[in-house]
């Protein structure tokens, strides 16, 4: 198969765990016989260092053109306590997803067991975790109109806003991998207090009829916040808008105790993006000790979800059991025993690969 | 002293845990020689029930004429799935705060000792866990207008919306309770996207040089999700907006392990309200089964915040503490060991105080 890949390392730790994921696609390219071409673009604070844009038309051309997006991070101190900056790189961020249709992302939340000792909550509590959140990327509050200021300054305002359609396309999702999964789907909204939250009860109330196999709780984005720590168990499929989807999914990340390893996709109506969840982490950028493997195992969702090619997504996920399994880790995971070098990790993987 | 203080009990299970408070401040009353005023009200679904309103004139008549509200909790399952319905309890609550010029709400998180081997959280992140919610209670996207849907009914939208001196009066009081603690403010919010977030963080920002001893922080709210649950010995203080407020103190509840015991005060420019943070829990109402510590210890707060009466604070706190080494508690304390009813340990506590 020929793939033809846009690579928007971003900012941070960007550039180095995209490199490692780089290596390990054309391991995995080299191994299956594909032709993987890979183009590249700048997007985030590097972006607008380079151009004065945070996603330049550029750059849409090349994610856009391309089959598959991997994406690596984005976010500069230098700008986040200037709140009257006029562009930020995060506006980079939410241009692409606007511009490429990304509408749904989708985090998994699932456990490895050498890594589970890490995790902040008991053991038997999160041992087994396995849920999966559909958060709405392309509307809400992020994009909702008007949002500003009064004339004078001193009175701020911001819009949330959902239609139907854009409910149902992202709650479709959800449902379909409920039944794919343990059949269970949470439609966490906020309906006791906002209009936008009983749009989407009500939406989600009227699909479900379609579904019958799928079991549909609703639950209060404040009660979901709580039982994701107090029962992460309970979770299958978690159906969202965005603004609460960013916050319950980064909560959600640190369940596990593998922060660092939790992939994400981004999907719309043509286009799919492959991210860490991770952010840019800039204390640890240039220093070749951030540890890659979400970038990578984000590659494995991208061969699954993008091309349908489970074998080589199951290819990479094995290489990356066996470099926890084997302790050829970044020093985050090392446990105080020996560490290793980003670099060093990438250039592991891709060899097992092709060993 | 004389002290005229509202009761509104509301729904669930918030009557029980109403009267063993009142045990306990008749018993304070008795003890340190005050006379005590209590006057009732109704709110929530049992005022809809009773009078149609879910904060009717007549309780709010009641609230505004006391010195403190003492308040259980409001909700009704059967209005939650019901997306349509016209008057909901939960507009009962907004009323009263805005009525009542409520606009902050505290919520201290702390460990019990005898506790916190109940928190999902392994006992080295959360023993000696302390740290205090500043959330505005009476703005943001609760109260913002317009909000609703268009005329089809296919699109729905809210209004965020906040204005400096609202942000202000409650910053302040981060601030000044940060000053009389490890003098750590964490301004919580999502500058990065929202035009209210930058107005936050603009004017903590021009507020902090007041406070030269404070050491703030600004932290996004996803950000402020993980890290709660990673490190929540970390914090001090942290004021937020209505809705993030209302998602983080509730996965901060249940922190501690004692979610059962977390009291909370909502303060304003004259009124003070005091309440536990628990919910209406209506699947032990009427079972005489639930816990009332929390509404107790809301009553010592009480004490301290409406009538800055810091010895009669003490001595609700001092054999609220005896109850749990005694083992004198409900069922969801007792581990299995035996337990007391509702109503049992509201005795029990009031007998102590005057033994
Ligand atoms: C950087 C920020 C704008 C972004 C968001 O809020 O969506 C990030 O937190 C995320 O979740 O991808
Ligand atoms: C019941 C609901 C409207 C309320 C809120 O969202 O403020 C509750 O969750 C709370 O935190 O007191």
């Amino acid at each position: 198969m020929e793939m033809n890949i846009a690579l928007l390392p971003g900012d941070g730790i960007g550039p180095e765990v995209i490199d490692q994921a780089v290596k390990v696609v054309k391991a995995v390219g080299q191994k299956f016989g594909h032709q993987i071409n890979f183009t590249e673009g700048v997007v985030g604070a590097a972006a607008i260092d380079a151009t004065g844009e945070p996603y330049p038309d550029s750059t849409h051309e090349v994610a856009a053109a391309s089959d598959a997006v991997l994406f690596g991070a984005i976010g500069d101190p230098k700008y986040d306590n200037d709140p009257k900056a006029k562009v930020r790189p995060e506006q980079g961020l939410l241009l692409m997803r606007q511009k490429l249709g990304l509408f749904a992302n989708v985090r998994p939340t699932f456990t490895f067991p050498s890594l589970v000792h890490k995790s902040p909550l008991k053991l038997e509590r999160v041992e087994g975790v396995d849920f999966v959140f559909f958060r709405e990327l392309t509307g809400g509050v992020y994009f909702g109109e008007p949002r500003g200021r009064n004339e004078q300054g001193t009175k701020a305002f911001d819009t949330n806003m959902y239609s139907k359609e854009e409910i149902t396309r992202l709650a479709r999702m959800g449902f379909e991998a409920a039944q794919k999964r343990r059949k269970l789907l949470t439609c966490v909204d906020k309906a006791n207090v906002m209009a936008t939250s009983r749009l989407w009860r009500e939406t989600v109330q009227e699909l479900a009829p379609e579904y019958p196999d799928v079991k549909v709780e609703y639950e209060f984005v404040d009660a979901v916040a709580m039982r994701l720590i107090q029962w992460p168990k309970a979770y299958d499929v978690l159906i969202t808008e965005n603004l609460f989807g960013d916050i319950l999914t980064d909560e959600a990340s640190v369940i596990s105790g593998s922060m660092g390893l939790m992939p994400s996709a981004s999907l719309g109506t043509s286009i799919k993006l492959f991210e860490p969840i991770h952010g840019s982490y800039p204390q640890a950028a240039g220093k070749d000790i951030a540890n890659p493997l979400a970038t990578v195992l984000s590659a494995a969702m991208m061969f699954e979800y993008a091309f349908d090619l489970k074998e080589e997504a199951q290819a990479i996920s094995d290489v990356v059991n066996l470099s926890l399994s084997e302790g050829y880790a970044t020093e985050d995971i090392a446990d105080g025993g020996p560490s290793y070098k980003t670099s060093e990790v990438g250039d592991w993987l891709a060899a097992k690969i092709l060993a």
